[in-house]
């Protein structure tokens, strides 16, 4: 099948394999409704007019046509999931695309988890287009199982689908010039650019969409969304799970601005890809917010297709991708049938079967911990703490100070106070590194939380009510080759095996979900009002994000982008 | 000056090579009109704000601060001039980025005709990006001076100002996946595509667009223009010298269908580019039309460079190029100094001394006739014979019949009925080979116009009320070397050489327009009423734009796509 037999399909010579018939398309060029037939043939759409003839023909009865959705920016990992079971949770929603950032595994694995990533997902009826991760790690605040530099990058640049460079976190390396940065920007300047910079304005944003990003899916209030549009940053509005902006950002979309936004998840948890979808969630809350279907659909088709590349894709146009859903209604848009690359993949709410990835397996654990070296404990001095202050629904933190809670000559936590401790143990080079600081706005009554989920470098993060606990949910970690974990004491109360990277489970996602809802309602049982108190966990280690945050090294002011003692 | 120092400037480190103060900066990521200052730094914006300093600083005065146009399509061939001195007319209007097709030269000289074109625009301070002519030759039902395949196309894609593929004008080819033309179509994919569809709609559509083209520039009438839109093509609203469509297409202009549309000029002679204008004319006319300019300007700013993928430029941002101008009204738009790479290029309406291009020679002179051969004579026959009606400022033409005039023997070319001779002189070969036939429309009296501008082939064409002044006027360009002339009997009234490919001069474009606006005028004297019948007369033998044409093998049925004879 080549493109000679497309066009022969399209100019009416040769019968199409099949035919929608009756469809209202979505045309997201000309922003109409368009009643009309659709021809497909192989992978492709052939073309729209009603005098086409397929091998079938289907009636659709007047259901609305819509192009696939793209996922403008999302990390498969926070899935907990592998490329094929997160495809199998977003593609009976409408979503046949996403730009990923495989940056989770790459800093627990290097370059092999990037190539286990493109391995697990080539073939898929869902599109894994790959950003090459630009911050591994992170900064060099954290400690990662693997640094990627300018010249491993550039060897990703040759993959079909490797679109350009995922998001620059390292915002002020980019400002202020860093020169390995520099050498990242210069791999990819004919390439898109993911931006990262949350909060910048004036001046440094000059300097950063300067340098070279492209995008930006990091800003909270309409303000700073709009700043950045002006500079010519194209805007991805996110509703993570423990990052929700759209609400706030829609009011900078008018006909105007609205070319430049689009869509992301950025990272979804299983019990939100299951319960309220991928992006099309986001659509759905576009047009609930009042915004016209076809404007809405825009930002998650023509829109991100435009920015990334993606000129093969984006619309129902001929030569395009046959990459679209069914709906009966664009109110409510509840995606009947979704096709990629013209085959039928998702039926009412439920992916079809399809053949395992070319996959290879994933890297062997990366799980080195001297437990010996491994102490949660703070000797006390006199004056005031800092303290994390985690914000429901939002990655930023706040930072905070205290007097703390002593005892026998240690900082203890207390949860009477909502003072929790926090650890971060490193877990890639058997350093014994622990990061000891305090965090409120968790709320554990007793016991403690583990998990080896914790942007970006993915140490094992423990937040507990006393050491022993924190101890017993670490080392159940480590033994599971990485996971979640809730103790109490020396008991194991709930734990879900992670086995890849520390990051992701082999099994079906809604198993999954079933193990990740049980650790959740433990970690509530022990009195986390969180939404997801391990999201949350997950993010407190993430040295990018504003204002105070801990890795193995320390305490990190976000802001001045350096360390800062636990002691004011 | 790397761009680390650029970064330096934004973020404040570093002072700006000049800083514009109180501006009212076109935003046209926004929408906006914003009153800033804005930094500049080598050949860069380095910042928007108020706070900047620089080595100088020019305060406008509440002055509009427009990015640079970009004329989305354009035969420099078309003025007559070389690129610098179509720079020269064009940079003071504020166009600064042209994307051009030289397939002009490219049919007369192959690929050293574009090598003369980037050597002869290299460097200048108008940037001139290259499609790579995709129609050398046009079709087979003419003769040019060169062919260019796929893979000598394939050379000019790694010229860092070669973009994609010109414009794909033997649509019947795409269409019906003529293995040549899908070959230069593969070669190009991964790149923009220039479109050319006359009149093509329906399923031919559907096949043209699945088959890669990503732009038309040809449409006539706002139906044409929105199917073509609704079928993914980027629309391209021309007005030039001999073609103007703006008016008919701007209906089809909302702020919904405006980021798929640009505008061009495709062809524009000397006394338009000086009287008028280039692209600003256009931008001129959407906006007395009644259109936002900021809406305006962006068709001809951020559109084009989005779709042509020139992410450095197309709008006023941190890192792009410093391509803009300064204006007192966005309505008259009258251009009061043109910036370039960070400097100054134009003021007051006219251009700034550069210095020459890096060019090479143009290449030798291609006229080879052997005028043993040549005669115009059309022996008589029963019955009707076809006529082409050229139609003002349009380059379709109308196909008529009718009963011709005949004299011992011979027809004859009739003023009194307005049936004139035309013919088309077969220049590169040699061959001695020409194309006779009729045409309505062009109004001569007596005498005849000849010369070597004659899309795409450019071989000598000549019209003409009897043989004698025909071949007087044929005779005195091929002895320029090419160029314009009008003659009655044998006495020659006026020429202009054009000794570059048999299209282009090597004078001032002022001195070009003075000696084109001679032989316009002694056109008209012999009783044309065309606006320009030397611009007329040049789309007269393009085989490839509806209806009837002529080409040096005879006369062309466009709709067929095949020879017809004189006579029905």
């Amino acid at each position: 099948m080549d493109r000679s037999d497309l066009i022969a399909v399209s100019r009416g010579e040769r019968p199409a394999d099949f035919v929608i018939r009756n469809a209202r398309v979505v045309n997201v060029f000309s922003g109409e409704l368009e009643e009309t037939d659709v021809a497909f043939f192989d992978r492709w759409v052939a073309g729209l007019g009603t005098d086409y003839e397929g091998e079938r023909e289907i009636d659709v009865g007047g259901r609305y046509l819509v192009p696939g959705l793209i996922d403008a920016h999302v990390h498969i990992e926070s899935s907990l999931a592998t490329p094929a079971e997160f495809a199998r949770a977003v593609l009976p929603r409408g979503t046949t695309t996403v730009i990923s950032d495989p940056h989770e595994i790459a800093n627990v694995h290097g370059l092999p988890g990037i190539h286990y990533m493109l391995g697990a997902s080539e073939g898929i009826p869902l599109s894994v287009m790959v950003m090459a991760s630009s911050c591994v790690p992170a900064t060099d605040m954290a400690t990662a199982g693997a640094a990627l530099h300018a010249e491993d990058l550039r060897q990703l640049r040759s993959h079909p689908r490797v679109l350009g460079l995922a998001e620059v976190m390292n915002f002020p390396g980019v400002i202020h010039g860093d020169p390995e940065v520099a050498a990242k920007l210069d791999a990819f300047r004919d390439r898109p650019i993911d931006g990262h910079a949350p909060g910048v304005s004036g001046k440094p944003l000059n300097a950063y969409a300067a340098a070279g990003p492209s995008t930006d899916h990091e800003c909270t209030s309409a303000q700073e969304a709009l700043e950045k549009l002006r500079r010519g940053l194209f805007v991805l509005f996110r509703d993570a799970t423990n990052a929700r902006n759209l609400g706030d950002l829609l009011p900078i979309l008018t006909p105007i601005t609205s070319r430049r936004i689009a869509l992301c998840t950025d990272d979804r948890q299983p019990p939100d890809l299951l319960d309220q979808g991928g992006i099309d969630s986001m659509v759905r809350a576009v047009i609930q917010a009042g915004v016209d279907p076809v404007e809405a659909i825009r930002l998650a088709t023509l829109n991100p297709a435009e920015h990334f590349r993606l000129h093969d894709r984006g619309a129902v146009g001929p030569g395009r991708r046959a990459d679209f859903f069914l709906v009966g209604s664009l109110i409510d848009l509840e995606v009947e049938q979704v096709y990629a690359g013209g085959k039928l993949v998702a039926q009412g709410g439920a992916a079809l079967p399809f053949p395992a990835a070319a996959a290879g397996s994933p890297p062997e654990p990366s799980m080195d911990i001297d437990w010996s070296r491994v102490s949660f404990r703070v000797p006390a001095k006199e004056g005031e703490i800092r303290l994390i202050r985690a914000i429901p629904d939002q990655i930023v933190t706040g930072s905070e100070r205290l007097i703390p809670t002593i005892r026998d000559g240690t900082v203890i936590a207390d949860p009477d106070r909502d003072i929790l401790k926090i650890a971060v143990v490193e877990r890639h080079l058997g350093s014994g590194r622990v990061g000891v600081g305090f965090v409120t706005g968790v709320g554990l009554d007793s016991g403690a939380l583990a998990g080896t989920v914790a942007h970006d470098h993915h140490n094992l993060i423990v937040i507990g009510a006393e050491d022993a606990s924190m101890l017993a949910a670490a080392r159940r970690v480590a033994e599971m080759g990485g996971g979640l974990c809730v103790a109490r004491g020396e008991r194991v109360l709930a734990s879900l095996p992670l086995p890849i990277g520390g990051l992701m489970s082999p099994e079906p996602i809604e198993e999954i979900r079933r193990r990740l809802d049980r650790v959740v309602q433990a970690a509530r049982d022990l009195g986390s009002d969180l939404h997801d108190p391990f999201m949350a966990m997950s993010f407190l280690g993430l040295e990018v994000i504003p204002k105070l945050k801990i890795t193995d090294r320390g305490l990190v002011d976000v802001e001045a982008f350096q360390f800062v003692d636990l002691w004011t």
